[in-house]
């Protein structure tokens, strides 16, 4: 399964949230549905190697239904490279907006933490071929500049 | 919408789980998500007022994903009667299996508590309306007897 | 000993709570009072098979000091069944009311999950027979009834 | 009432536990109850002022069952004395052993944060007035040093 | 001040921790440490709205002392552009290793959500101005792809 | 190194935070920097055995960031004797204040939970001189007087 998505109550998996859930909350989340995307493919325990181009749209309020789409974009050798898009309203009956998106990279690693092969996926309709070019540029735009 | 599974991993729900989940934290997540089909249903806030047939059949562990689907069976005036099913298999790629059932009655409130009138639910296929009779059968029966 | 009261801060135990305390949380409390009740009977590690009746009468508030009452009712070969009853009030002085009340089963077990006997308990004195009896005829019925 | 004994889970209490609760967990709890005893004599909100002679004798594990009982021990205008004792032992039948003590100094506070006066603490049984003595002498030779 | 370093036991911060932190919970702490920069210097609330390059190069343990710097390194009218790095290590006594890097924009915000001016930041130091050029260049060119 | 200063915002320390952080949040903070600096010192694991004279001069508010320095006073053979204090202010640009120091005693040990030597730490300025030796009459006050 190349795509999950996971769907739960802003206040449920942030206890103690004041008015609106901060913007390390919402990548704690997109990271545990990347994880998800990532070790259901891989069969493995999998580990974060890089996040990028985490956009935040509209913030997420304390009645909100979450939902966090993680999408299976293009494989290398030991590495997945993952769309994430977070949609959120509230709960009581309120429209799906997007909030924020995100690209990802993890790794399946084996018990001492050595980075093991993964099944490669391949794009079958036009729409999963686009998500594969636009990631795959995305993030060797993001790797080229070298941060001081 | 009468019906909404809320899909999460285990180990994000319950930080600081030891092997298996315990039987209360699967129960809040139960109301959780009860709570969610609920309110989306009456579109406003709700109050838990009866849980029953809470039947644990399998134990969910530390890296398991879990669904939490919640089905409005029947409306009342102010009532909402809920069947809820967790099930829950290795996010690593195992089978998913039924671990909980239970059904549930929420009522709508307005600001102050007081109870508030629902649309009611008009089950149209043959499987909606053989819930309908199944769970009002059995919450009738569960509320026959007295507690002393 | 056959009976246990757990007592603590509401705010203590739901960290970040809003208003009042959700049903999800309050059966939380239910089953850890319900736990400590049946594995302080069996000695051993006990497992959360089955909960009823729960039925919630008042909400419990962000200062409420909370009593959380396990008491064993009847033990079969390897489970025990138990009568749980929630009082809370404003710890600032405020008087106790019963706001939930729940029946549990559970099992002990052995490290590899296998159920385990346990010592019978033997009811003594008039009121503790009739809550034996009345707590088997209300699970009885409970559990006659199919859900689809 | 001027005393009162809570009574919980300690991995309830402290999710996520490794084996053995941190001494700051069992302080935290040590003001809970602390704070009970105090809001509920004073029937106000109270602010802890002071801590002192927090002796830690055993470790508390995992599975043990805690009981902190606060007693208050004597008044002044707006400050209660309180003695806090901490018992644990494992919830699978264990012996509560005396596992930490401390003595506070809590006062009720107004909206404002005022601090307000407290009806006077009448110890009447010979225990009661050598706890009254034993924590004043306490108290006041905890006082006396300056720091720096 | 432009720059501040949060520093905390990794154990305090996620309770819960199974062995290594999730990359999850170093960006919600990334997050943290780039809000109390930003806030600090607008001295107004400010919100998150984007994040990048966030390269995980090692994982952060159970026992790890964890600093993260958040370090301002150029404003524009409403936005504040922000470096932080993570390091950490064994508080026992272990060697301080950088385990992640990341880019992040602020905007401070009015009690509406409006955004507000923030006073320039003028980097002096030839580090600085340094800091600033590279912090420009990668995040330009992060933003330069559309994703989709 | 015998001195670590802890840096972190209450609302991410301190998750579901009302108003103001509780006492006992707060001798929980001081316990882990305390831990800090005598793990750091000692390069082993540490347990509390002993807190003294915690003082609660102000308040801290849910928006501010927190300060808590953990000092190493004197060592004994197995003990290190730390002085700690707690300084608070707005993260949005406010004034920190001094609003809780403690006293306290940890021990070194082995995995097996014995007491291990430590290295001797010697006080060389005259402002660490005069800390041992205020540190040491006061924590010999607080130990003579017996409670009960």
């Amino acid at each position: 399964m190349s795509v999950i998505t996971m769907r739960f109550l802003a206040s449920a998996m942030a206890p103690g949230l004041d008015r609106t859930v901060s913007g390390g909350t919402v990548m704690k989340w997109i990271d545990e549905a990347g994880y998800a995307c990532a070790s259901g493919w891989a069969r493995r325990h999998c580990l974060t190697v890089y996040a990028s181009g985490v956009r935040f749209h509209h913030p997420i309020g304390l009645h909100h239904l979450v939902e966090v789409e993680a999408r299976l974009a293009y494989t290398g050798h030991t590495g997945m490279n993952i769309a994430v898009e977070v949609r959120s309203g509230d709960v009581k009956g309120g429209r799906m907006l997007k909030t924020t998106e995100c690209l990802m990279v993890f790794v399946a690693v084996d018990d001492t933490g050595e980075h093991m092969p993964v099944d490669a996926w391949k794009p079958g309709t036009p729409g999963e071929m686009a998500l594969a070019r636009a990631v795959r540029t995305q993030l060797e735009a993001y790797r080229t500049p070298q941060f001081a």
